[in-house]
């Protein structure tokens, strides 16, 4: 932690600020410089996290030097991490898991078709919708546990690993009885409960980036699953809001190369969401897996003109077929495998 | 809904839309002009909800005439609300109310003390975190259910109601058997199951806008309580996440008058939040008051150096005493009272 | 300037940056923590500037201590600056000028018609396009030279200051010829040959913040002006950029607030252009001027559903006469006058 | 163009604005709802563009169906445009050009040794800079037609096409005589008197996104190149701002989508202002590449600890080197060539 003083700042304030902070076992440094006066503080930072010192008398800024994550840094482990479902599909490996659905589970005859041509194309997991957060409580809000038998029937069926969204924590026991691993909506990021409870399960939790989240914000919301000991997290950037209104959002493709340096953790891509439209969703899945991306979720629907919703961004599985024949390229090319 | 069709459209597609909208109950009108056909639709869009037209083939774009939200809307009820919360304070009428107080509950004695000062100053209402959302899982989080038996009491005994705020769908009931309000926070206005959780209580709920939420958002939001019944909804602005780092969030002052003229809900601001540095707060309730603000939540310590949150935000008692008196001669030239 | 060395840093590294800064005149201060090691430089900053410490091996980041404006600061100047005009209209001062008129100059007799009903109601100075800066190339692009004729004649006529856009180099002298006070749009707030250009001519500068420049980057603009020496810059919040898509842009009235805490030139607000929406200008200038703001210039046509360029956010001469009687009462609350 | 009524709307401005829009020569058709009517307008749209709508008395919207920009739009143009510079080098082709050199023109001799280097490498044209906008008044300006007798010298030595920023109109001509093509930086893509200036030239333009513009915004900067006559403008995405503070700017990878879709035009990228961090460079260029990129452009610097400008984002002619390696398997992967 660095402090500096303002220009003015007197003697007494400093010998205060001073005092403060020995009270609290940091060790002070100071440097007197022709304008500024600063102060390092060496020590256990947390003691510092309800001390707010940016309004003591005398203090301009208040610099924090360390990262305020810890389990999830680089710095607490140096390998990457390779998070596994099961025996045929993990995150952080040469090969790259694809998750492939549509984004409501509409019906079991549905999902069973649309399941059946993902895996045909080379899908080794499957997503689909069960409880659903949706912008309008007059929209379908999903199909709640009957969606869910659907899923793991249907997994069960084509040997695909399952995930669906989990948005209250009353349900995480119910889903997790059910999937193979839980995905936390960009809504519910900060959604400190639900994070801990999953985090209790200790089943992989595929935790989607808030719509305007910093990688800081996003990385101390896995150090909340991670606190809990489960250590099973997967970070998925799904697109940041911006202003730009002819896409849905925006795939942040920089936050997939800085989270992986400053995190051990897999970091995958939700092109789907991120883009919002079906026609550009090759280009941003071909984009997160050239600049490194773990894995990818892409929605697929083979009536997407009925689909209960997600319609527009949805591949049909023709084209998703194509997409995977363009992504083994793409994947080759930079030394990993689809 | 208007259906605007690309310049290549070909008949057979266009009779395809026709078809599929008339089975839907729609009427639709064709315009053809020179460089671009559109299609109007008249008749229940609700119908639509379900139904991508925008990935019917020939069709360039699709266009809402009618808003999302119904209950919150003007066009559903043309006067103003006016929330009560008790005989002494309500939102949307000419006395504006004033909430101050901590940002959590940190003791008995200190929120007694600071309550005793803010009475005295003026404020009608006492807030005061009980549950904490923190970015950091290793941060401060509430004193739980104690912090709540500590608001009961002060309120009772100044004679301030109470507003706090509610994190998780399970702790709805235990919240609401010991204060007046709910605060739905800004992490939380798109946690759609803890919106249907405060609505089902019938309490007022003040519900703060997302951090990067749009006013349609926010509405529809707001839309998710009253839906359930419970009109009692107080809107927040709070500040939303702009790229100014100078100031913890921007206070979004045109959106307290878009919001007041779209709906019928009073609207409040949160000037502590909205800035994040105590030296402005000032200046940022006066101008939500003078824009036509229905309320103001002021953060309040008596001694923000040791203050366990957002010390770097809460106004001394003094200083809340002297805003206080500036309040009062803006909202006289307002015609509103404090 | 600070610089944070990373956990792994050698001192081989270390001897490598305390030699280079030492050879640019700087004095280190090493701070060995026990998780990062720590170097203050105390010295003149300025050295710096062409040297990125940042990617010097073992250096994790550098942090400036020093804001790198000089001349607008608090810091250079304590009290505030008062800009005047001429002997009638003065930025800075109690009086709080108002400037108003239509968006473009479209005829000599619409300018007189309604720079004799702004006068009437109240306004101290009049704008006007001649050179616009239309997104579009195929948009009304202004009268040019013929528009600063009438500008020249009716300012003189009604004893109103003038102001004008200049957008291109080749502009000031001719502009300048004109009219009382220069204005840097939004789009030229980063042009900066634009902005030493107008510096040369020593007249009075409404500099506009760019639409998502920070308050920083502002300050910065206008350091391009007082650096020439001309230190009549007067700065305008108009809007920034945000997601909402219900108002044209965000009036940011914290920046108001934080510019006058940090810059002793005064501060003023366009409503009209930080809106998009007549029925809101009301509120935002009255919260622009609860704030603190030291001028306010508003969009007056009097017949907007004819106007050339923004009609929309335009003001009948009728309301912007109510408008005024309302900003009276709101002047005189906070100790001001228009 | 569609406009969209109140609920409210009377007879008499229905009639209003119908009497309004035939005057102007549009044919319009009525639609009335249950809850809304709307009124839908063929014929000649630019007839609309000065005249608000939007404020006619019953109106709720005013809905444009055309775009606004023509001559770049595909509905102009169907195929791909080739930009070709000079034998060697063309921007939409299959061969993709890729654009090295440092920040800043610092010295002939430095530019030298960089130019080989990268030519080495595989670099097609050599940028650098020879006027500078920077933020700050006292940082370096750049050394101006000293440095773009360098750029002709070097480029001319070793078979580079060269390219620099242009920022001032009285600067195009003097610019124009010494190198091959013209960047318009992000500050200035709505610098609107520049844009024609450079199309006058009829050189080639690379027109960089503004860092908050969106992509309608940036098509129409385009458009005010195109129509003075001047065909060769290739769009570069360079990063838009974002609330991120981990990366310099955000790589918008979907716009490179979207732009392509929309517009005929080739669109390259620059990675290193669209990350600012050298250690992403390589991710965002791979992605650029994967996603449909047309060109980049890449800082690289032999020594950038001493770099006079962007030495924190510029890549060392080694790890260059490397990341030609990388990208020419990318490129093979997408069907082109580096």
């Amino acid at each position: 932690m660095i402090v500096v003083l303002k220009s003015e700042a007197t003697e007494a304030q400093i010998q205060h600020i001073l005092d403060k902070v020995q009270k609290l076992g940091l060790k002070p440094h100071i440097s007197r410089g022709v304008e500024k006066t600063i102060i390092g503080l060496i020590g256990p930072e947390d003691a510092l996290q309800v001390t707010p010192l940016e309004i003591y008398p005398g203090v301009e800024k208040v610099i924090p030097v360390l990262s305020p994550y810890r389990l999830v840094s680089r710095e607490f482990k140096k390998e990457n991490s390779v998070i596994r479902v099961n025996d045929r599909i993990a995150f952080g490996d040469k090969q790259v898991p694809v998750i492939a659905g549509p984004c409501s589970i509409e019906s079991l005859e549905g999902l069973r078709r649309i399941a059946g041509q993902v895996k045909a194309a080379g899908a080794t997991a499957l997503r689909g919708g069960a409880f659903k957060p949706r912008t309008s409580p007059y929209d379908f809000q999903g199909l709640g546990e009957e969606g869910l038998k659907y899923m793991q029937a249907v997994g069960k069926e084509f040997g695909l690993a399952t995930v669906t969204e989990v948005m209250d924590t009353r349900d995480v026991e119910l889903i997790g009885s059910y999937v193979d691993m839980f995905q936390i909506g960009a809504r519910n990021m900060q959604n400190f409960s639900l994070l801990r409870e999953v985090g209790k399960t200790h089943k992989p939790v595929i935790l989607k980036r808030g719509i305007s989240a910093t990688i800081k914000e996003w990385l101390m919301s896995a150090e909340y699953v991670l606190s809990t000991g489960n250590f099973n997290v997967i970070l998925c950037e799904r697109g940041i809001r911006t202003f730009e209104t002819e896409t849905r959002n925006t795939l942040d493709i920089n936050a997939i190369a800085v989270a992986k340096q400053k995190s051990h953790l897999p970091v995958m891509a939700d092109p789907s969401h991120a883009t919002g439209r079906w026609g550009i969703v090759g280009a941003a899945a071909r984009a997160a897996l050239a600049a490194g991306g773990d894995g990818l979720m892409i929605e697929v629907h083979d009536n997407p003109q009925e689909a209960f919703s997600d319609g527009e961004q949805s591949l049909l599985p023709g084209n998703f077929a194509g997409l995977m024949r363009e992504l083994r390229r793409v994947a080759e090319a930079v030394d990993r495998r689809i």
